[in-house]
């Protein structure tokens, strides 16, 4: 069985997130895998149906860029190329799918956290991924209740 | 950040769980992990909540015979010790969180085919072990629509 060629971590701006792009690192490292990065920006009516009482695009905007930022701080530490950043504004798990089909990529990895404070807002879930992906899916538990190994 | 030191395959006996199970043995290897393999059969009267118009026991006791040796088989050929090995009665995703608590399993590994075919009685699928594990869960996709790369 030959090893994961190309695998995509999906990023949100949560904390626990560092432990999820940790474990996609280190994967690609021992597969010899080149590690593309992704993190979707879901538009605010989106999520909440368009009922917003004042305008949100400066919020938007700030979203936005805070996202391109730690993307780009992120993918710096990680030696992860121009090439293979993806900042994308639409529905985490579509989009989600949608490169990773484009990119041929063979496993994606996502935290496993649920939608809780800011990542309700932009996250994606490990199930919405889970769900129609056409590759293997690694879910990273992070988060209360999240196993620690004793030794 | 640690690698996984130890990681609980669940198998079924479906014929793609092999491509599932060589992914275990593919981590464990490159993880430097244990690897504790568990297969939980289904009880019959659970699948079809009591509603079976003959007696299946001898039904339940070969499906209870083929997979203790399908079971025994793999973990032969992948040097799985004894202690590693659980062929257990009861509900998939209960059983394989049970196990890996017990463990102290650090990542699961299961097929992510849904159920289908003999899948349906025996098998556990990915979204029912991802909810509520406390450890990483890795849903390995086979079947059909499984993303084969192209290089």
């Amino acid at each position: 069985m030959s090893g994961y060629k190309r695998i995509l971590l999906a990023v949100d701006l949560a904390e626990e997130s560092s432990i999820v792009g940790e474990r996609a690192v280190q994967l690609a490292r021992l597969f010899g895998a080149q590690l593309h990065v992704v993190h979707v920006v879901e538009p605010l009516s989106l999520v909440y149906g368009g009922d917003i009482p004042m305008d949100m695009s400066s919020v938007q905007d700030q979203i936005q860029e805070q996202a391109q930022s730690s993307l780009d701080d992120f993918c710096e530490a990680a030696g992860v190329p121009d090439a293979h950043r993806y900042l994308i504004f639409g529905r985490p798990e579509t989009e989600i799918h949608r490169i990773a089909m484009s990119a041929d990529i063979d496993a994606i990895v996502v935290g496993s956290h649920g939608r809780q404070g800011l990542a309700l807002l932009l996250g994606s879930t490990a199930n919405g991924v889970l769900h129609g992906a056409s590759c293997d899916v690694l879910a990273v538990r992070v988060g209360p209740g999240a196993h620690q190994s004793a030794d």
